[in-house]
Formats: C-alpha cells, sequence, structure tokens
C-alpha cells in the first residue's frame, strides 16, 4: 500500500523536526494561523485535546493562551497525503492572532495596484 | 508602525528561503493543500495569477497543474501578521491533490481510540 493510502499515522518532520499546522476555527470555518508543532507539541495537542505548538522564535513549547487565555480546544485533526502538515480544527476561545484579531489574517496583496508589495486590511 | 500594522508586503523567508502556503478553494472554502514558496515562486504567482510553487522534494519551482492540468487560478492572497505564510484563495482546476482527490487532507487522526496514531478517510 503507498504512503498516501496509508492508515498509520507517521508524521514527517522536516530538518528542525518540525509538521506545518493550519489551524481552524469551529465555527466559522475560517483559518485562525500557521503554527508548527515539534513531535512532543504534538503528543500533548493528541493527549490533552488542547492546542500547543514549538515557538520558532522564542524556540519554546507553549501552550495556545497559556498567557492570554486565548486558548484552543481540539475538535478534529486531518494529515495531509504526504503526512507533513495538519489541518486542525478547534473550538477557539477570543481572537487567535496576538494583534487580538479573530484571525492572524488579516491584510490583502493588494494584486491590482501597481506596485504588488502593497497591503490592504481585509 | 509595527510591522504588525505595516502595509508593506515583506515576506519573511525561513532560512530556506521559503514562506508557507495554505491554499483554499474558492467555491468551497476548503483548504486544499499547503505548499511552499520561494521568492520567485511568489513574484510568479503575484505576477501571473497562477499558482507557482518551491518544490522541497525535487528541489524545483513548478506552476500547479504544468503536468496534471489541475491549475489554480489565484483569487485573492492574504499574509499573516508575522509576515512568513500566505493564505491564497484559488480557482481550482480538478482535484488539488496526486491522489486525484480534491483535498490533500482526506485522513483524520483517530483522536478516540486507544492507539492514536491511526487514520481514517474523511
Amino acid at each position: 500500500m503507498s504512503f498516501e493510502e496509508s492508515l498509520s499515522f507517521t508524521p514527517k518532520f522536516d530538518a528542525n523536526g518540525l509538521v506545518t499546522v493550519v489551524t481552524i476555527d469551529s465555527a466559522s470555518g475560517q483559518v485562525l494561523m500557521v503554527a508548527h508543532m515539534n513531535h512532543q507539541a504534538l503528543a500533548k495537542t493528541i493527549e490533552t485535546g488542547q492546542a500547543w505548538y514549538w515557538s520558532r522564535s522564542r524556540s519554546k513549547l507553549w501552550r495556545k493562551g497559556e498567557s492570554s487565555g486565548h486558548t484552543q480546544s481540539v475538535v478534529e485533526m486531518l494529515v495531509d497525503c504526504d503526512q507533513d502538515a495538519v489541518l486542525m480544527t478547534v473550538k477557539q476561545e477570543g481572537p487567535a492572532c496576538h494583534t487580538n484579531r479573530k484571525s492572524c489574517f488579516y491584510r490583502r496583496i493588494n494584486l491590482q495596484a501597481d506596485d504588488k508589495t502593497s497591503l490592504q486590511f481585509v
């Protein structure tokens, strides 16, 4: 059986030991954020039902909302064909973004502008 | 003004020169795939309105659908707070996944099982 048809969860961590996680809001289906999990964050997320990530900037394991209170309860976790990305649906408490916006994706690339390096707030 | 409020698109490429891209179907809002763009792929995508990615496994720039015909026409591109991830909405021609499924996320981690390394097809 090919890897793509396997029913065994064998995540492919990258050179830094990370998989990419896309987090979606269970109520709206909106993409809230993109982050990373190492082996331990993934195990703790699955074990506790709360989202744990690996912070690349702080080189540290963190439970989402541990300081802000903006926790994420896991509803569903899907894995992609080559098992290097996880799509996680969560019940989000408050805003997901540290800027206090619901989603981290709040700026649009202005594709119509002559200068395509300008952004617009969504 | 803080980086998070900036209206200038200045993507933060990682150590390998890549940003993460989450691609969404314009018709359904479904997450189709997670992939990567280097500077050139991002520039070509913005310039042509067709999705170009950097293949990490093949170390090669590719236009989505160049061999399969399953192209992606860009509808919208959002960038996240720290500008290291792009959320791209596309008009997807045919299936997005190389397994001929609509989305690459077709297996669910069985969180209810004793053995949490088992997957179920969605």
